[in-house]
């Protein structure tokens, strides 16, 4: 039964590393209390490793970090746990690829090991990362990600800003033209919230809710402790 | 000799399509008075080259639209000049390289067809697409672009805004964690501004200047007008 939480962002304004989100990971989390952290998506990966092992000290979760190697793969094999850390999808999904990772972590996650993603690992959980809001600044072999879920998430979702003078395209215009080209669906999910999967239900928690976008259809708010099981049938 | 100009936007806050730069574009193309214009970045190109064509009117441009097959090869072929549009750039790249244009374009403005290029179009123009700001709602085969000028622009660039509350990277860290992984410097081209390179020389122009990024060196302001010659020594 595959067990994912999925959230938006790993700092919220004002607020410091997973805050808003810790007592979720904790309660996720239940009884393991060993976490393997994938640290790719940023450079420097001993130090983002650091990082999350003294906060997640704070609940009594021990980490450990994954490397891009055979010892990488043997923690993967013994892990009880993953979370991917945010940063640059595109440079985490190219490190998974490039090890072989992806496909390891893939199947492990299908077969129930629990998965939490924050913001570029909240797009590998997905099946492509077509829908990151990050730079390419490394190119993959290809796009396509863990396809833990049957749905596109878009993290950090930021709703137009009617004062902006910047004519850069809106997200929800780039989500338009991301359905132009792909029929399936993205949930934008905004800063402060996240989405939990237990086998085949899934709800969306934490705060300010999200906005689910349909090829062809107005696109429709989602608050805050909704139920997301349509979003799970493919 | 080659000859570009290279934009940041298509239209800028409160203004029409080209509004900004149609002055510019006008001495650009000099005699040139027959324009190919790509439309490809967007999904609707015939409508594309429509209001492309009923802009440049206004000037005495007669503009054709390149197509992706073989009398698109022709029109190419027979271009005097070559405008590609903004849009979403992974479509626009995409559909270059699928048609085989890519490659017939790169030849034909090495040997001085003048180029035109605005956001994605001036991505295009780069070695590689990697420091787009757009979403990667389709999968190029590679992320090489034209490769027309040694070094990258960013197009759009936006300085980062004290006020914001929003928690995803600004775009000066989505410059600096592209070189992390990359060596090749980078124009950070604010809207309004927009760069001429004529054989050995370049410069800068429009409004608003631009910011230039080099690995391990701290950013340095350019301001309109100034020349841009360093950067085309590879």
């Amino acid at each position: 039964m595959r067990r994912l939480l999925l959230i938006s962002n790993s700092t919220n304004h004002g607020g410091g590393y997973l805050d808003h989100v810790l007592a979720e990971i904790d309660a996720f989390l239940g009884p393991v209390r060993r976490l393997l952290f994938v640290p790719f998506a940023l450079a420097d990966r001993d130090g983002y490793v650091a990082t999350a092992r003294a906060r997640l000290e704070a609940i009594g979760v021990e980490v450990e970090g994954l490397t891009a190697d055979a010892a990488g793969h043997r923690r993967l094999a013994d892990a009880e746990a993953v979370f991917a850390g945010g940063g640059n999808t595109f440079r985490l999904l190219d490190t998974m690829q490039r090890s072989g990772l992806l496909g390891h972590l893939a199947a492990r996650a299908a077969e129930g090991l629990p998965y939490i993603g924050s913001s570029a690992g909240t797009n590998l959980a997905c099946p492509t990362v077509r829908t990151t809001n990050d730079m390419p600044i490394v190119e993959p072999a290809s796009l396509r990600a863990l396809g833990l879920v049957p749905f596109q998430i878009n993290p950090h979702y930021l709703d137009p800003d009617p004062a902006s003078t910047h004519m850069g395209e809106t997200r929800e215009q780039r989500l338009r033209e991301f359905h132009e080209e792909n029929g399936i669906p993205v949930l934008g999910l905004r800063e402060g919230a996240w989405v939990r999967v237990e086998g085949p239900r899934a709800w969306l928690a934490g705060r300010r809710g999200a906005r689910l976008f349909r090829r062809g259809a107005p696109p429709e708010e989602r608050a805050p402790g909704s139920p997301l099981d349509d979003l799970l049938i493919d």
